[in-house]
């Protein structure tokens, strides 16, 4: 297990932090739960939370990708967790890695927001806080327990999961 | 990433599993939930749980870590994650590691039974699974978010957390 | 208190039973989670739930309330629970009140749907049950643990709590 | 549906408050929940918590419900209701009945700690809350949604579950 390390946690949006509006009987977003997820699953892990934007990731266009690489690039953590809507998740991941930057960066999201008593939210948060301090430099997502290289890895719409594109070669 | 792998869970009990009886008012053991956190969080890794034993880690004795080495030993899989109570989570780690068995082994607990609405299991789960897929082969300790090895973590008792016994040089 | 009685209970859909659609991200109907929650709450009421329409009361017609009716009026309990969404609630009560059934109805909902974590749709589930063994015939709406009769009630659309028309008269 | 009332609530502990200490594994007391189900109920009945103690309700002795009993009579609020632990619930509940206050006076307690993500404390508040609002004067128990009168109720140690004693002739 490598050192200590100081990660970076930057907020985007998403079904993570999605609400329910008792009024108006719809979904919006409010503030990030972030925090409160790490709270809730006593993480002591040493992160510093930062939101970017708040926004469905279908809406995303290259201004805000921009944003977030700008703020991976700027950030002087080395270990990066950006969340994120599953929708456009592996573009915004391209967007990073063709940046080279010589960082981890772990992108995650979930597929029902938190305050719904959602399980994969803190289910998903621990893996990918674990894969962001484990893995080397590089792009990565990290959905349902699994991670991603961010070249070889699709939504798959129907069944609501990420897979990959093409099977590994065994080592 | 490495290639996809499948994880054989073992599981020892610890509070992880315990439940309340509501006849007598007291924490017992039943069944394991591993199964039920793992849908809940909709892991999708490919891992299969056995049932060591059930019981809280303050009894466990020399006969009981040999079971627990013995299955590590006879898995066919090179990935093994452990559920145990936090109580010898570190002795265990050590009985295990004597062995030096070529294989990369997480122990995880829990401090709140999952029964009891408990997040930190989910997300300690969700942190374990992970890192038994990125770490190199080895034994650890997998608690709040944090991955220790074997031989460098204590659980510091007044507060309920591991932590490291010593600073690590930085890189 | 009363003799033990069967009670009725209607479902008719409303906010109680809105699901999350996770691959599509909104929100929709299919089955009545009240069993579930009768379940969860550990009622021994003696109650029999049968499922009218599944729907939000904004879209509720005329003919949807003949159907509620033809239903409390053909029930051989006089015990009757009508889960409903809280838009046209008040609306509802009064078609039902203009039939003088010889009955007591209840009429309850949900403000954040039961599958969210929903802790009012538990608590409102057993007040409206408490009332409709404990109050008179008449027709009634349950809300946040309290009780309005129908002719002295509406929704305060600002706030999305029930109150009364007018103050009452102090015995 | 009586003229809008105040309620009173004395805590007196039982399951509905007990929690889990993390460091020792055992159940123990610290503050009351009440307020914090009545919340997440959102309940808007105009109540008024007191802590009168804080205990198993195995432990109780006379002077205890003496206690519960002098509150009960020097409370200005004609209806209340009293959290108890279900073991001796029935004892307290004569011990209040021969004192014949002119009052609405309803026990309920849990069979599960609300911390422990208990269902049946907020359907057990919502029904209770209804009781006290809705019956003449007099002692009661209520659970599981039913209403008991104080001299025809046992708890069935068994099931965990309050019964009539005897059969109530049918109206």
């Amino acid at each position: 297990m490598p050192r200590r390390m100081t990660i970076r946690i930057f907020i985007t949006g998403g079904t993570f932090d999605k609400e329910y509006n008792e009024l108006k009987g719809e979904l919006f977003f409010r503030d990030t739960h972030v925090s409160e997820i790490l709270e809730l699953g006593r993480s002591k892990v040493d992160a510093s939370v930062t939101t970017l934007m708040m926004m469905d990731s279908l809406h995303m266009t290259a201004a805000h990708r921009r944003i977030i690489l700008d703020n991976c690039r700027m950030a002087r953590e080395d270990r990066i967790l950006v969340t994120h809507g599953t929708d456009t998740m592996v573009e915004t991941a391209k967007f990073l890695a063709k940046a080279k930057l010589d960082k981890t960066i772990v992108l995650t999201g979930a597929m029902i927001p938190y305050k719904f008593g959602s399980s994969d939210g803190l289910f998903n948060m621990g893996s990918a806080l674990a894969f962001v301090q484990a893995l080397p430099h590089g792009v990565y997502i990290s959905m349902n327990g699994k991670c991603f290289d961010w070249d070889n890895v699709r939504k798959n719409r129907d069944v609501g999961e990420f897979e990959e594109i093409r099977r590994r070669k065994s080592l």
